[in-house]
């Protein structure tokens, strides 16, 4: 079973230096506002804009406006760096973003709201100046950490570029930790676990496929379910995740495929290809409403049914371009696929800023400081995805209903999603023309029966 | 005012690495013991033995039997040095030592037996692997912690011989923190408040004149009596202490001018000079009593008498040779040298194992796992400790009574505590010789008055 919560959940994807700098209690012992980078500046790969936690909790109720029920953060334990991917220290939130105790009570003030709070767990690989790492830099073999990494050679070159350890993606700043070693392996379950304590839903984790051990996973869900059995467990698979869901590792996995074929089919020739393709993205594919259709019962079908409901449905975040951008500032095919990522099996996912309209291109451009001037907000998303997300939390069958195919022809698409008695028809088009609908219903309304345009609030009626 | 408490301390000082492996609950994430340097082989510079605090709290009763009701211990904060002196997170006890829980508990202990605890506190520098040192290693300019330090050019080249940055000594693990600086002091005055909340007993200031900063260390008092008026100050100052002594900075300081003193004395010839030359006791003189009666009687009037009973008076430590091999093995001098060590005002402090006679010679050296096999513990200087301590303990006028010279010729030394009413006798004979005493007592006791000899039991008359 999945978290129940999940299929409720519309999350917003927060990069926690870029959002909102916040006051929070005085005396924190934190760098001043003066040692940061302009908040309007655009992104430097090594700035830092000095956003934080306390910053997130003065904004909670402005991200409750927009229709989100659950908060999605980027890794915000400390860290040398600005997306914080390279932790220094696994037990302290950073000091930037307000320490543990701005977390303590950003836990708090969302769950006062019903919203859920889910963090993000980088447990492959660590940052060079993670303790246990640079335990062995300055004590090399005699350090009882020595196991914790793979070492092959002494003095580390940790400050080279070509490293002599095991690193991800072979970047000195990430030595890989040795998972097979059982202290270091119980420091990362330990990790898991002491952040439950704070009330936390969940773990998105950063690239667990290189991880290349299921026990591991299998143990850090016992272990995460066995605290809060409800706690949500997502891993970063971008594509087949099969052999993570097999309902002993991972709930869902972030659902990029889901959106690739939305951006697909909505994007249609409007798609930045060549920009898309510098993300982890990968080329889009411009889809008719049948190539479309075939990838999303693909994936409907591929995972249980549980799973599916309880996917992280996602199309951009800190790891891609903005749709904005890769959309070409299109605002209508903007606002469409997000109208599409709302009536589909899974939980809808926004990346901070995408719900007005920012831009941004490859990282780090799709970083920006959060835009609060109100004047320069693309509105219609805005009103948009509040629109769907509100229709979403009133039809349970948007959230829990089956997939059912109708119809689908080069822009066109039409479903239907079925809850019991009940069924929405969905229908897309992708295409600038108006279309006047004419579709088969296959059943799932009566015939004669009175239909209601849900979001223009017309009437009609079902052919016979 | 100086804490009440300190004079009536005992300290035993810990090198937590080399005094006990305790179990502690199970599940501790720290790397396994198979992952040590053996407790007997000879200290390295860089081996850690994995002693831990769970260790020391299972030898509290042992440590309290030998007569000591205070703890000071060598640094307990992460570090990547076997000494903790380059810490790498001032706010997390090392795991390797236990972690926060094992200091909660070990304070918790101490104090049910009436004993006290006073941490090391390292504000002038940090490891290396410090959190906001890396974050520059890895932002240059671009980090906010950049004003943290003095950095004088990039790249760091912080792991080759020559920092350019400011460091003790120009040593590259140990960047010197730029205390001018309004968030980093905070930062430093966080951690003294910060354990204070762990019920600890005091600060021991490492190399606190290396902060030329007044200001720093009144702020530092204010922020640490206001959380526990109680709580002791003492310096790490080797010589004239009388900058920080005012009132306003510290307490106290390291008495290692009273323990030369001691030594010069009782040592003799046969003080191992080349040996403690090599440390911060710099080159001992062989004294005579009345050179010795002059240092101490110099040490009492230079500083007010408040702070005079609240000295950490010390012979050795981490930092020198052990007493047992400075005095070449005769252990009827080590136990003189700590019977009077005891009868001086002043907080008497012994290194670990030297209760116990352990030899030990120049760092590393001095550094060796505590010998628990009690066949090779020198007892009869475990006795004289035990006893001296019992007589200190019964014996107000040894805490707090005033220094009165009586005597002094060759190897022959008296003096009286007085307080009140009450007058205690001290005579010390460094000379290899018996000493039939005779000595003026110039009214500290009546004539025809009964004394009786402490360490014996036996009694006299005094001549009229």
């Amino acid at each position: 079973m999945t978290p129940d919560w999940v299929k409720d959940a519309v999350f917003y994807q927060i990069f926690p230096d870029r959002f909102y700098i916040g006051q929070g209690p005085a005396g924190q012992p934190a760098p001043v506002q003066s040692a940061f980078e302009a908040w309007e500046a655009p992104p430097t790969l090594r700035g830092f804009k000095g956003g934080n936690l306390w910053g997130v909790i003065e904004k909670l109720d402005y991200i409750k406006q927009q229709g989100f029920n659950a908060l999605y953060f980027c890794p915000i334990f400390a860290s040398t760096a600005n997306h914080r991917y390279h932790t220094s220290d696994y037990f302290q939130v950073d000091p930037i973003l307000g320490g543990n105790e701005a977390l303590r009570c950003l836990v708090e003030e969302a769950h006062r709201r019903d919203m859920r709070v889910v963090l993000d767990g980088v447990f492959n690989h660590c940052g060079r100046a993670h303790f246990a790492f640079q335990h062995i830099m300055e004590n090399e073999a005699a350090s009882p950490y020595l196991d914790w990494f793979h070492i092959y050679k002494f003095p580390l070159n940790a400050y080279s570029k070509h490293p002599n350890y095991a690193a991800w993606w072979n970047n000195p700043e990430l030595p890989k930790f040795n998972t097979a070693n059982p202290e270091c392996r119980e420091y990362l379950l330990s990790v898991a676990e002491y952040w439950l304590q704070y009330g936390i839903d969940g773990w998105r984790l950063d690239v667990p496929n290189e991880i290349d051990d299921d026990d591991f996973w299998r143990e850090f869900r016992r272990r995460v379910k066995a605290r809060n059995p409800e706690a949500y467990i997502v891993g970063e698979i971008w594509d087949d995740a099969s052999r993570w869901l097999q309902g002993d590792q991972f709930d869902a996995v972030m659902n990029y495929p889901l959106g690739r074929a939305i951006l697909g089919f909505v994007g249609a020739d409007a798609l930045d290809k060549d920009l898309a393709a510098k993300s982890g993205l990968g080329r889009l594919e411009s889809l008719g409403a049948m190539a479309c259709h075939h990838r999303l019962e693909d994936l409907f079908r591929r995972y249980d049914w549980e799973i599916v409901t309880a996917q992280m449905n996602i199309m951009t975040s800190h790891d891609t371009p903005r749709i904005f951008s890769i959309l070409r500032g299109q605002t209508e095919r903007v606002r469409l696929a997000f109208a599409m990522l709302f009536t589909l099996p899974g939980a809808p996912t926004v990346y901070y800023g995408d719900e007005i309209g920012m831009a941004g291109g490859h990282d780090p451009d799709n970083r920006r400081g959060m835009i609060w001037d109100e004047s320069r907000w693309h509105k219609s998303i805005q009103q948009i995805i509040q629109q769907m997300s509100a229709l979403r939390r009133s039809l349970p069958a948007l959230r829990r209903g089956r997939y059912q195919y109708l119809y689908a022809q080069d822009g066109h698409l039409a479903f239907a999603r079925t809850l019991e008695q009940s069924s929405v028809v969905v229908t897309i088009n992708a295409s600038p023309e108006p279309w006047r609908v004419n579709i088969p219903l296959h059943g799932v309304w009566p015939r004669g029966g009175q239909a209601v345009d849900l979001l223009s609030g017309k009437s009609g009626r079902c052919a016979g």
